[in-house]
């Protein structure tokens, strides 16, 4: 037989315990800030039909990163490379059913065919958070007081982090001062996207707009004084969000947004990405041939998270799962010991018994190595005098205890 | 532009808020319960190169069912159908790294092109827990325990289900004694596991073992008394574990299994169907060209257990993760109402704000349909008095409070 390589599919993830550890951290962080919102939990495959990404996600992510195949019935499928679209699809499937205003979130996986570098795997789990059905601003503060909540919920302070905030009805105001076609909107929009990245900006603009560009270059230049925005920016401080910057650089890739946009940026230099964005999207629902339902929401990428954690050191220590080991000694008190362990369990102690019989010293060594807190050896004494002796592996403590004391000891201690 | 459907791909699930609370509660009693018996949770990704499931997984699956196909880079990927293969090769991986006993759980999604019907969909979801690097027998109870223990955590008698044993090692004697080559026995296995299902058992075996057949038949109806399962079955009755029988058609459909393989059958009638199944297979590692290790596990699926949950009423009722609803009256206390709502978010009270501004009776509705059990309303009123009528719905009992006492009034009323 030819041997079969260990390596996972290139720019995904295996998630070892103390891994999962982490990811699970942060997945339930985000999951507990969202339901503090009153915010409900929802999910779908990651399998959708590839129709659904072709109108609203844009181009470059459609025509070169989805996962897209034929399955054996001949229907196209992708793997979702993002939330959006799905969500749309399910509550455009109930609106009739469903109570509005209704904020719902989700931790999806999605996946994107992209080159791996740092912040950027093709394979990431997202938060998103949406609320649909309620049209004015106070849903696009709530969406970035959430997106704010989910940072100090990790312990991190407001100069860790920076929300820049646009507004996609300032460009239409100003496309409309102007006079640019609809057509020669998109492609604006999607240049100014692509601003930062580039060099030919002016001389693209130029193609675009002809004469009109160096009058519409005036206008986005000024657009941060926007009323909309300052709006914004002081309802935010009303609910204690300071860490607000007007940015009319933000456009975001979608061409569903049609109002307030935003990112969370990270302030820690190598680390200066996005962790959050999102914005409004009005129309979206239409798609699906329903009445459109306003709807404003956005995401939050684990791999950016977790690099923002680690860069501020609001990384939590691992913690073992398991509570106890209990050290079998030989063969004869193997039953004893699962007898204790399942009392022990129907008390809340999360137990391992370990069958190797080997020496305590090595079966103790190995609780160590995996972070068990506390170990306990059973022979034929301990079976004899009903009583094991539970040594703290941290403290080196140890302490003779009957079988109905353990859990209380435990508690005990880890409180 | 033309209307896209609203349904989700074929075989596979939306999860609506009352869906993913069932299911959610599935999952999070299956993990509490392995974590219970010391193992560690797991992730992987649901793309794996194509050539994991080559060679070891059976061979209906791999030809008929797998999602299988080629990224923009020309790799042949699969969505995994089972995460055996996946843990098998993160073990192989690390084995010098990873402490044994290793006790691994996960719960997966997983995808297998089938035609849909009763307790079978293209995805679901599985838990799977491991015991890597115990050779003996105790391994194999513990994870036959761990899988009663599993049905009990949700309530269910050891009269809603039936444990199945039998063992790999009972064929691999008979074939021994009758003398049955390597080849043929393969052959003969994917023969027993289908028997059930077949009308042509007899004389598919007599072209597959000749004049052996007789023999082997005789062998096989009275392989039930073999001492292995004998000597299995009373282990497992020490630990209190009595709806055990033995069952030698049990085969499991994988070629990996070396030794004990089990099934856990629901007794009742309308879902007479396998909703654990597992067993020893100590030589999977091989494949990936490091040693062996002895692991014995299984998994357990959730289309099937929410089945067995539902024929049994062991499923709860639907609670909402958001403890008040505040109605906001006017746009004039927002403010005040996005006070009140953070500072109860800060002592663990999930609040939603309607921003609605509808009619209180209409906000309440709302509510109501929610299972949201609390409500308050907040106008001028409220403003001037700083006290809120906090309602609790299901009694229509109401309570005029201070901002400082709601949180300690909704606790009192959740125990």
């Amino acid at each position: 037989m030819s041997k079969i390589s260990t390596d996972s599919y290139k720019g995904v993830r295996d998630f070892y315990p103390r891994d999962k550890f982490v990811h699970d951290y942060i997945v339930n962080t985000l999951s507990q800030t969202c339901e503090s919102f009153g915010y409900e939990a929802y999910d779908a495959s990651i399998l959708d039909p590839a129709e659904l990404y072709r109108t609203k996600t844009n181009d470059e992510i459609v025509n070169d990163q989805t996962y897209t195949f034929e399955d054996r019935g001949g229907r196209e499928v992708t793997l979702r490379p993002e939330m959006t679209p799905t969500v749309a699809r399910m509550v455009a499937a109930r609106s009739r059913e469903l109570g509005f205003p209704l904020r719902w979130y989700s931790m999806p996986n999605c996946f994107r065919y992209e080159r791996a570098q740092r912040g950027r795997l093709r394979e990431f789990w997202q938060l998103n958070a949406d609320i649909f059905g309620v049209a004015g601003i106070d849903a696009d503060v709530e969406i970035i007081a959430l997106a704010h909540r989910l940072m100090t919920a990790f312990g991190a302070k407001e100069s860790h982090f920076e929300i820049r905030i646009n507004d996609r009805r300032v460009f239409e105001q100003i496309f409309d001062e102007v006079g640019i076609d609809t057509g020669t909107r998109k492609s604006i929009m999607s240049l100014l996207d692509r601003r930062a990245k580039i060099d030919t900006f002016d001389s693209e603009l130029g193609e675009l707009a002809g004469d009109k560009a160096k009058k519409l270059t005036q206008l986005l230049d000024s657009a941060a004084t926007n009323p909309l925005l300052e709006d914004l920016r002081s309802r935010l401080a009303t609910r204690g969000i300071t860490n607000v910057v007007i940015d009319t650089s933000i456009v975001r890739g979608f061409d569903y947004y049609t109002g307030m946009v935003f990112e969370v940026f990270d302030t820690a230099k190598e680390n200066a990405r996005s962790i959050s964005g999102g914005g409004r999207y009005d129309h979206l629902l239409e798609m699906f041939g329903v009445d459109s339902i306003p709807t404003v929401g956005f995401a939050t990428g684990d791999v950016t998270m977790r690099d923002f954690l680690e860069a501020h050191n609001l990384l939590p220590e691992y913690v073992s799962p398991t509570d106890l080991m209990i050290c079998v000694l030989d063969k004869d008190t193997t039953s004893f010991a699962n007898e204790v362990a399942q009392k022990l369990r129907d008390q809340d102690i999360n137990v391992a018994v370990n069958y190797s019989y080997k020496k305590a010293g090595d079966q103790i060594k190995l609780a160590d190595k995996k972070n068990i807190p506390f170990v306990a050896c059973v022979g034929a004494q301990e079976i004899e005098s009903g009583k094991l002796a539970v040594k703290h592996l941290a403290s080196r403590e140890e302490k003779e205890l009957s079988v109905d004391e353990i859990a209380d000891h435990i508690f005990t201690h880890e409180l």
